[in-house]
């Protein structure tokens, strides 16, 4: 069966044939436009509060949405040239971070070895 | 039917609620950790020529595939988060971008509106 | 005069010569590792509220100052294969940034065409 | 005597005081914002070759000149609103690389614990 992400990934390796792109895709290249799009993504958020992100007003939100999809787009097709199968490698690190942060010592705390992130 | 996509956001959501960790969960903070996540990645490739990114050596791709699989996990928390679907996301940019790109006018070429992308 | 900044510029070319790293510092690698040391920097303000970043413990702003450090090498050392002088290009900037957000019309409000930002 | 360095700081200080922008101005907010420009700096480099961006056409040279002005910026006004002296700790982490990768051992190697950057 096919996925929805496998599908995207053909997508991609399509969109990239036809324009004869292959040339500019090399994992350095696509890692630095991930980057860069992850910066303006960020840059949404920048002078927004805590509470103002957790609801942006519609255009905000509309912009974030394009933002995560170029940051998507370009991860996807990042992992595809890498030969990484991305759901398994998340479902491997998510395993790894489930014994490392056992639930009882961590609770409600992100005092890890800084600056380690609680949550993921 | 339940995609992977979907079983990995609620796999994230409730590692974060047995931590209590939704608390650090804003997605002004989970866009701070995707860049700094996207940093580590953006490492792994930065002495690396063209050639040599796109067979890198066994540790180092597993370290990309560590990096990815990290990128990954705070993507896709927060999209959740803003209650954004990843996948129609991704869709929708790319067919504007297949629209906007015409394959005949860009072909091979980078010559875009700069620093805008081929590709993705 | 010499200016502390061009000294650190002459220190950070020796520093790579004597290493004969120069053939790794194009100016697109030293791009890379420059995004890399601002992922670290991020990843340092994370998890912390506003506030708390306005008063990070003796360990975090240690951690914060050598982040910045590295940052700083990398903007010198870039600047520096790319030939620009950081310190015209910044002061062209903020007096363009000056004349662009006039004082009246932007006072206390992060409201511009967005992501930009309310500073510098 | 006052470094040009320590105008720019103080001419930030007053562009934001002007503006009622300091209220925006947490280190945790500037960061983001350091990281966004960092992104829009990258993205310049994403699609040249290492020989293309060690010699840019004028206009892409124009573009780089202003996103290394707005990195410094936000680094400069970042240390600032931190307390750091950002000449004299990148001063101190240029001697800690110093010491930490002997020129002779490391000498036109990119061989180090990775992703740890050849050059600063």
């Amino acid at each position: 069966m096919t996925t929805e992400l496998e599908r995207l990934t053909v997508r991609l390796r399509e969109f990239a044939r036809v324009r004869e792109w292959e040339q500019f895709h090399t994992p350095k290249n696509l890692a630095m436009a991930l980057a860069g799009e992850v910066g303006e993504l960020v840059a949404e958020f920048q002078w927004l509060t805590a509470e103002q992100s957790m609801s942006p007003d519609p255009d905000a939100l509309a912009r974030m949405r394009t933002e995560l999809a170029d940051v998507t787009l370009y991860l996807v097709r990042l992992a595809d040239v890498l030969g990484v199968d991305l759901m398994a490698a998340a479902g491997d690190k998510l395993e790894d971070n489930d014994r490392r942060y056992a639930a009882d010592r961590y609770r409600g705390s992100a005092e890890k070895a800084p600056p380690s992130p609680p949550g993921a």
